[in-house]
């Protein structure tokens, strides 16, 4: 007998039909023996609804107010689940997050979790009971309702996993698991098996969308075994574990992640002294644009040339930040490119095989691709290059590093 | 500087518009210096909704799980009326049932407020924040959620009132008060600015819908002057007030109710013998079927006429129970009629004046309208008639008592 948790998002839960689906599924586990806590998103379109609705009210809405609304999404579904779940003779009990409780910070509409009381929980489950959880909402101290943000449902479910000590925490959704790379750019793209934390957290932050990064930390953190699975295919998707338990033959890269989402700042013939990073960033980051990749040239007459990427959409406003600093940082030029595409190799083996990034260089170079800024972290090598490049690019890792093969 | 509480019922939030509109009329009240609590019904659709949402999924859902459901319908309400007073540059606060805390017994869809805690509202009044509540939900002993049940928001409203000791309840509504009869009927009809509380329950259990019964008797217990006005129409509607201070000038009869709902059954010949009546209606009150008047006329040959009247849907039910115990009832036939009307005049006037029964039992007599059934109560004389002499009776009734007058 397992305890296990499982989360359906909006898509899965997004009809009467697909709720009844949803149900049909738990009673498998149900009857297999399993305890089961579920953890379910706002039916899909729901939160834009409420959204929408709110905005016609209101440009600017209190946040306290947006978590109030949005919400009631996942009550909703709390509700139908759990008697889609009794239509089929189970015991099913709903609780919203206040319910639970599961306490969070005051930041409305990004809160974090703070504790979970599991003690109704563990009760619940006890006396053979489903529990359906709201995903996505908490509590503050001082009895607000707060929101985790989107995709917070995913980390509702990891968070009770963590506190439950459950012995899996299942994400179900559109996809039937983790990929070597995006199969929509290479056919051969295969589902893996298995990854690490630390792989499915270099892979989500460099564009991979499966799962929410906070949610796979939290895993990481707790040490709680994460599943992505498909709610309308069978299959045991890809399990996200501990390094030590990964399987010693497992390939050098597991997967290649990649994305357009990037526009390159480049600073050039900037004087080369202490602090020129920080007075470059520093109101940069003041104005809330994220930066990604950092990369310094020292150039031969004392200048450096200072490289960076932001999110595309912050492009330009970072260009008039630099633009407005051009003089006092004795700048020669500020040149923005956003036709680039960024592509990182993923991978714990990279610890234990020296090579990867000359083999990677190697392979780009045979295609006649240009490689226009290098970062390397323990597990990752990212590259930008020409966006034009970026299928090319990602086909010829995706054999070079055979992870074609099974 | 009052202290009004103020209901708005499903029609009147129905839209983000209408939402902005109620909140102008609050801000109006706000910068008056009145103190307003604002209680909120769904918006119009919202629960029917959410109910065939859970009707695609279960014929016989559960009821705590109903409550979970339906009640995030005033939850959208309180959210987006508090951005939309934000937006006027008031201060304003949401409110939940179990924020508040509205503490309620344990019976989902139907339960009864046992106490509120205004601790927190009257804080935020005196921070000059609008109060915003959900109306017809609360929260049990066991931090389920309970909901009061269809019109439950007027009972919330008159609560909150009576524990904030308010000066005046406002219940806001698509008519503009409460009238002498149905204006539909008779078009003289005329709003009243005054009514008694048990009048109003009087006027409301003979067929008046303006006001939900449980709150006015609510209103009435605690009481909280509670005053019925338009969302849409100035004016200053119906107040409904203690007895005392009501002008004593006052006409004898407040108001005229009727209903089509009601059938009418008759056991011919019954024996009269002690406990009879309880032979007869205790199996009809089994099969929950609630019986209004009950007339029973002793025959010349020791037998009697037992005649009663049941909510007409039931009728055929109730047909069912007594023709099964007929012969054991000894009675000689089943009589059922469905093509009647109850009338029923409503004052306090009456207690002081006598002869309002002969007037109008001289009034319909004039009409050639036969009298099937009376029953008489302190501040109440019903009548059945046939259906087809509705409107003439209630119209000559109308003129006999002057209600046409102002």
């Amino acid at each position: 007998m397992a305890l296990i948790v499982q989360k359906y998002g909006g898509t899965s839960v997004g009809s009467p039909e697909r709720i009844q689906a949803v149900a049909e599924r738990i009673e498998h586990f149900h009857q297999a023996g399993d305890q089961v806590v579920v953890v379910v998103s706002a039916m899909s379109g729901e939160t834009n609804r409420l959204i929408a609705l709110a905005g016609e009210i209101s440009k600017h809405p209190s946040r306290r107010e947006m978590d109030v609304l949005v919400s009631t999404g996942e009550q909703v579904t709390i509700a139908l689940l759990s008697l889609a779940l009794q239509e089929r003779g189970l015991k099913a009990r709903s609780y919203t997050g206040w319910q639970i409780p599961l306490v969070t910070d005051s930041a409305h509409t990004k809160a974090r979790i703070e504790r979970i009381d599991d003690d109704k929980v563990r009760a619940d489950l006890d006396a053979g009971c489903v529990v359906v959880v709201a995903g996505f909402q908490g509590i503050d101290e001082n009895n607000n309702i707060t929101t985790l943000g989107r995709g917070g449902s995913d980390t509702t479910a990891v968070a009770l996993a963590a506190a439950l000590k459950a012995d899996e925490c299942q994400i179900y959704t559109d996809v039937d698991g983790v990929y070597t790379t995006d199969p929509r750019v290479v056919d051969k793209a295969r589902r893996l098996d298995v990854i690490t934390f630390e792989e499915m957290l270099e892979m989500a932050s460099q564009g991979s969308k499966v799962l929410q990064i906070r949610a796979v930390e939290f895993a990481g953190k707790y040490n709680v075994p994460l599943r992505v699975l498909s709610s309308f295919k069978e299959g045991n998707g890809t399990l996200i574990t501990v390094d030590d338990e990964v399987d010693m033959e497992k390939p050098v890269i597991s997967g290649i992640a990649f994305t357009r989402d990037e526009g390159k700042l480049t600073l050039r013939g900037v004087p080369d002294t202490p602090g020129i990073a920080y007075k470059i960033l520093g109101p940069v980051g003041d104005a809330n644009i994220e930066v990604d990749m950092i990369v310094q040239n020292l150039g031969a007459d004392g200048t450096t040339d200072f490289t960076f990427t932001v999110p595309r959409n912050d492009m330009e406003r970072a260009k008039e930040i630099l633009d407005a600093m051009q003089s006092e940082l004795k700048a020669r030029e500020v040149i923005t490119n956003d036709k680039i595409a960024k592509i990182a190799l993923v991978g714990v083996g990279m610890r234990s095989h020296a090579g990867v990034a000359s083999k990677m260089f190697g392979c780009l170079a045979r295609e006649g691709i240009n490689i226009e800024m290098i970062a390397t972290s323990e597990i990752k090598i990212s590259v930008v290059v020409s966006e034009k490049y970026l299928e090319l690019a990602v086909r010829a890792l995706h054999s070079e590093f055979e992870l074609d093969k099974a």
